[in-house]
């Protein structure tokens, strides 16, 4: 931790904070922001690099106090989630999110709010799906609950019935063949692995079946998909999510049911040959006129090495799109807010990048990225937000090679600072929407909350403002500021 | 790690397990759980002693694949919660739970099941309580939701009406005096420290009113205590839990309202005297025969040396009782499930207990520690599992100063075991059920979760199944059988 030069200020919250928490009457947060933000807090000279790294900490500490006191986070979560709902790219939420999100960043005092315009793709869920069993001997005729996969076609109004496959990988379909698989509904039932301690790693591991079952299917004939929803959980909610056509593949239509829905259906097919009827309207319409939605603090001493904290504003149609990204939008507003609270002064530049498309395409990631290589803009580090907003356990860390290993050692470095919070660091992948920027080569960063419960709600009806806990959201706002501010103070280089 | 004897059954499963990770075609734990179960893991000789922490490893991700596939205490947490519900010391659905904890346990092929008899305190809850703000300026009449807190006794029938007097603290009543509060009723509101990271630090802050308030108003003259609800969140729910009068107070009664009241009702004070009409008709019966549920498998080596694992059966009649502390039942019952399953031998005794009346008078804790005491039994380690089902993040120690810090030295030696599954250790209170064996001298555990959503269900009616997750109930489940088995086959002296 060299180049330090401004400790100044956080030396002396270490002061205040060390009296507040040694006297018996407590001064809260409160007090301390008002330190803060009325400039009582003026330079001293002289400190020891010990106390500059207490004075971190100390720093810290009154970030997160701001932070779990003073954060607008859960209020701006519960607009976007229960006031405008799920949030389609290209839908009349999306907009209104971004309105929403562009005048609550308007009231922060930042340097300069904008739109950034990108063209989104307009897929619609069209009526209520419908998938039905007929004629089962064992069950009769029997609805299931399902929900189109994004970037699906339809069925056309009249539906298709026809037999189901089960299969549990795309390679067992070369097994079949067409002469089992051709006019049938191709049912993909692999389960997520529950021995997987990290749900995402579970999901990686069965998402090829949403993603690309429609398309391997269709090779041998199939005339429909039908795929056990990802999550870990059994239970009646179908989980939505992209998936797409390869070139060459004739669509054909593709939904997810219910895992409890799977289970059924599965030992069903262990007695009967069944046939399944699958309804759905939905359809790729016109792309729209969308936006990113950006803030930033303009840095004082390096104004051209951009910090970058983001999340994605669109969501799927079901739900209220709460952990999938809400609140990623809503932490990296609030830690901008934080900073300005504290009257921190960054000597970079600090950004809140909400990202619109990154469900089903990208393209405001893919747009931020074209125009700030344009621009010639550096973006020395780059934090996304989209795991969830549960209890924080740390950061993971990847980009170009050339970098990487330099940078994560020097982030490494403020472990000490980082643990405390229940925080560790890993190698490891960061976010869709800052991916288009490693050719950039700074940092890119993952935000890692607990992984348990991400895969209840991902996609689901169940992702609603209910299902995100309040100090859970907060302490992760909090532990981006934190990396914020260490990497504003101190850079990544390690000389 | 030293004293290793028996560790070829985890050698070999160390293997297995490295075939399982690196070959495509994935075996699962339940084909692992068959090679415990059905004795091909054979005795090899000459591993070194890197090989044996490998093997520990190893033989702990299988403990972990097992409690993650083959569990069941998420269906047994089902059936106390949803199907039993809320389980007050002395009422029915307490009898209830001892009848199907000890069914469960009969399931499990353990060496012995038995219910210890203990005499319980009986407090009912009555009608629903009420709570109504009369002719206000403000809001005119209005009501609250109230909870009586455990212990307390009622209004009588008729209700009682007084004016409300707000503190912060135990020591304003003191400043107030008698001029002020006699014939009043007093609010307790001082809230929750939100920027205290673990909330169990702001519980400890803030509970004192919960618990003596009613005492120390009394003496004051006061008629009645209103406490804000023991928790983070700003909402709905009442929370109770226990007070009690200390000898010599006056018994008045004492009421828990809502979050989102106690804001209320502070604003309204803030300009005009308000009076509130409270009535309960909770009492305390005559006490009733309840037990203690155990549960052993025998050591083989040293059957004399007992390792606890445990939580409370009884709960709170609002709610199911879910957190607080079906789940630390359900955990430790699975811990010996798990052991099984695994076909692990153990060389001490290791013994699952569910304790009754840990919320309303620790009867059961008191009653077993007096029985083993006599039977000069001991307990080498006791681990509870009393802060609910959330993701593990590690366990606290204390015991009896001639031994803790060796005992935690020892422990400590396993963390490059334990901090693969996210836990660490640290020194601090264990749980209120096993505190009574501390003279013992073993090593008192504390299991610890996440605490973030803890004081958002605990003692209130959202305290149900649906706020528990599997897999965090589950892996906690594995973190206590994996420190179980490293107890058990290491033991806790260092020479």
């Amino acid at each position: 931790m060299r180049r330090v030069k401004k400790t100044s200020t956080a030396l002396l919250s270490a002061i205040l904070f060390t009296m507040t928490k040694v006297s018996k009457v407590k001064i809260f947060a409160p007090v301390v922001a008002l330190f803060f933000a009325t400039g009582l807090v003026t330079p001293l000279e002289g400190q020891s690099s010990t106390s500059v790294e207490e004075a971190d900490a100390f720093y810290i500490r009154g970030l997160y106090d701001l932070s779990l006191t003073r954060g607008d986070s859960y209020l701006w979560l519960e607009y976007l989630t229960r006031r405008i709902g799920g949030r389609l790219s290209g839908s009349p939420e999306a907009a209104a999110a971004v309105t929403y999100t562009r005048q609550m960043l308007d009231t922060l005092g930042l340097d300069r709010v904008w739109l950034q315009p990108c063209i989104v793709p307009h897929w619609v869920r069209g009526e209520p799906e419908q998938v039905r069993i007929v004629n089962s001997a064992q069950v009769g005729t029997l609805d299931l609950r399902g929900l189109a996969l994004g970037n699906s076609i339809g069925t056309g109004p009249d539906g298709l019935t026809a037999e189901v496959v089960e299969v549990r990988s795309l390679d067992e379909l070369e097994t079949l063949g067409a002469a089992r698989l051709s006019g049938k509904i191709v049912f993909f039932n692999r389960p997520f692995d529950a021995t997987q301690l990290n749900t995402f790693s579970a999901y990686r591991g069965a998402v090829d079946q949403r993603a690309l079952g429609a398309s391997k299917a269709s090779r041998y004939g199939a005339v429909g998909v039908l795929v056990r929803s990802m999550t870990n959980r059994i239970d009646e909610f179908p989980h939505t999510g992209a998936m797409r056509y390869d070139d060459g593949a004739k669509p054909i239509p593709a939904l997810a049911i219910s895992t409890l829905d799977a289970e059924l259906l599965s030992r069903l097919l262990q007695r009967e040959a069944v046939r399944v009827y699958m309804r759905a309207t939905c359809a790729t319409l016109a792309p729209e006129l969308s936006y990113n939605i950006i803030g930033e603090i303009r840095g004082s001493e390096f104004p051209e090495e951009i910090i970058l904290v983001g999340g994605h504003l669109d969501s799927w149609d079901v739900g209220q799109g709460a952990h999938d990204d809400g609140t990623g939008c809503v932490q990296a507003m609030q830690v901008l807010q934080t900073l300005r609270q504290a009257g921190y002064r960054p000597r970079r530049t600090i950004r809140c990048v909400l990202f619109m498309n990154e469900e089903n395409g990208l393209v405001g990631g893919r747009v931020y990225a074209d125009s700030s290589n344009a621009a010639r803009e550096y973006h020395l580090a780059a934090i996304e937000s989209d795991r969830g907003g549960f209890t924080p356990r740390g950061f993971s860390c990847e980009g170009d090679e050339s970098t990487v290993a330099a940078y994560f050692k020097r982030v490494g470095e403020w472990l000490p600072l980082l643990e405390p919070y229940g925080l560790g660091l890993r190698r490891g992948g960061s976010g869709a929407d800052i991916s288009p920027l490693k050719s950039q080569k700074g940092l890119l960063i993952g935000y890692e909350p607990d992984s348990q419960r991400y895969f209840d709600y991902h996609h689901a009806a169940s992702d609603v403002f209910e299902s995100v806990n309040r100090r859970e959201l907060e302490l992760g706002a909090a532990a981006m500021t934190a990396l914020v501010y260490l990497i504003d103070k101190y850079g990544l280089s390690t000389q």
